[in-house]
């Protein structure tokens, strides 16, 4: 494509289609295996296809869902940081198929940058297939796209598309949900991916500290804040199969005060104790450094859970058997979350 | 959450979250509209839900792909050119699909820009959805990111994603194609999403066009660039159910001497006749303003061609009438496209 002499060629134009394909190829073993007997092969480059185990489900649904990494992207301080933010990727989409007690497929990804970085492109697409692997569904294909003239030199954008299936019959119902039932939670990683614009606003800009400056020992603030974004297909698919759950949320933008408690109906209110879980230590440097109160901080960060299931109180030994952690109850009030003493 | 005072907040972080929020409300009849039997009403935030018909299909199988608009974003003047953006997002992977003849059921869009812009993400999400209504899948969601540092002022990415299904007893094989078959092939509206980088090098840059400049008497340059994308739903859908088809390309990236010739098996070739159809003459522009040569323009741009499906030659009538044209043939060959005179 790119070609000596005077006309105008595309590769001139500033796009190199035979780089990106030459990658891909590269990349072909790792994305073979995040694909399992669902994965239908076919000759055709448009789309990707898959034969759903439906099993015995009686009304099988499909359920979809993006989301990107947001300006945690803007974290990154070389090729190996996109492996982390490609898990992140995945855990963003696949976990928000998990209130619906779905279980993930098929995820597809599109990354876009000014000029491909071949290391930026095949690190991210490790970490997605990484991602994948853990999430069980397959990474059915993606776009990567060289946009001159879109971002910024060294930035890359990264989108996540993930699809999934549930038996209608085995839906959460958040109806059957009563005061006194038991809220039960999964410890995040950090923050996730997750109000990024906030956390460097207040660690770098307001309080001056460095990617490299060390928080604890062995570990950089850089590497705190770019720890990957946990993915809870496991633990909320094995308590949908055994306990089942009447609601449950993905903790996400918005933070722990966020849309979690959008998940009861109205007239019921999730009351969250601090004291039952551990706060990420990164979440109290931002609060130090950027002067950030209490209930903004829980208005914009997970707090340290990063998926909230409703179940019946009775149930809550065989939650914690898996994995769980009894973090709060549902009162009546005004369908929220109250973490402490702070709501919005 | 903007909030005034002292301590740092996400509002002042520069993330909007409640702007976003309303604007949504404010297109959920828009949105809504798009939604037909398939789709399936529940209460949850985080994913949608479909319901798929799959009649009497044997065998179903799922179809997902993504894709952009490409750098043709940038040629945006204002807010209403992000509509016609809006149709090319659902175009380009929608179009996508149908080389497997896989009916689309959902979209989902993913928006980004560092300062939301309620103006351009409305616009966007009308075209979207006005897309989605012709393509006849339900916009089942999507994502609104707001990402201070990462897009230049003013620019918005648009990426998009869809789902389709398909019995695999109906899925077109292209084994089954043989010397003498037909191309059949439906009109591109322009260039579609695709060579946008080297459009604008030529005609803006080498070429010192302006996006005002007439091209014919009442149509502007930026008006011939940014006619929406064909989208091709209907025309392949039926071609599908009454004749059936061998095989099939989107013309997308790479031109109508890219991905369409890998369509068929090794030995053989795709041989379009350039009389057959129209030529854009925006086409005809780039090459004028960009000395761009013949081959490099069939290895960039559709030509004309929006999508292409071999038949047998028999079939050919029946083609005709439901919209197709008689653009070339199938024979003996390298499995490549050759277009006029030239091949890559």
């Amino acid at each position: 494509m790119t070609r000596e002499g005077g006309p105008l060629t595309y590769g001139k134009a500033g796009v190199d289609v035979s780089a990106a394909a030459r990658l891909l190829d590269r990349l072909s073993p790792v994305i073979g295996a995040t694909r399992g007997p669902e994965w239908v092969d076919h000759p055709s480059p448009y789309a990707g296809l898959i034969r759903p185990e439906t099993g015995t489900m009686a009304d099988p649904l499909i359920a979809a869902t993006c989301d990107g990494v947001g300006t945690k992207l803007l974290l990154a301080r070389g090729p190996a940081d996109f492996e982390g933010l490609g898990v992140d990727l995945v855990a963003m989409s696949v976990n928000d198929l998990l209130p619906l007690a779905a279980r993930p497929i098929l995820f597809l990804d599109y990354l876009a940058t000014a000029r491909l970085d071949p290391e930026r492109i095949e690190a991210a697409i490790r970490g997605i297939a990484a991602g994948c692997r853990e999430a069980g569904c397959a990474l059915l294909g993606g776009e990567t796209a060289e946009m001159p003239g879109m971002y910024p030199d060294g930035e890359l954008e990264m989108v996540g598309f993930a699809v999934g299936m549930v038996d209608a019959e085995l839906l959460p119902d958040p109806t059957t949900a009563r005061p006194g039932d038991a809220v039960v939670g999964l410890p995040s990683t950090g923050l996730h991916s997750n109000g990024f614009s906030l956390a460097r606003a207040a660690l770098l800009e307001r309080g001056g500290l460095d990617l490299d400056h060390e928080v604890r020992p062995g570990m950089t603030l850089g590497d705190e804040l770019l720890t990957p974004t946990a993915i809870y297909v496991r633990p909320v698919l094995d308590l949908a199969a055994t306990i089942g759950f009447k609601a449950a949320a993905h903790v996400t933008g918005g933070g722990l005060l966020g849309r979690a408690g959008a998940m009861l109906p109205t007239g019921l209110e999730v009351r969250i104790d601090p004291a039952g879980f551990t706060r990420p230590p990164v979440i109290d440097l931002v609060a130090t450094h950027g002067g950030v109160e209490e209930a903004e901080l829980a208005a914009t960060f997970n707090m340290g859970l990063g998926f909230l299931a409703v179940i019946a109180a009775d149930d809550t030994a065989a939650a914690v058997e898996l994995g769980w952690r009894l973090v709060g109850e549902v009162t009546d009030g005004k369908r929220r979350v109250v973490f402490g003493d702070v709501a919005v």
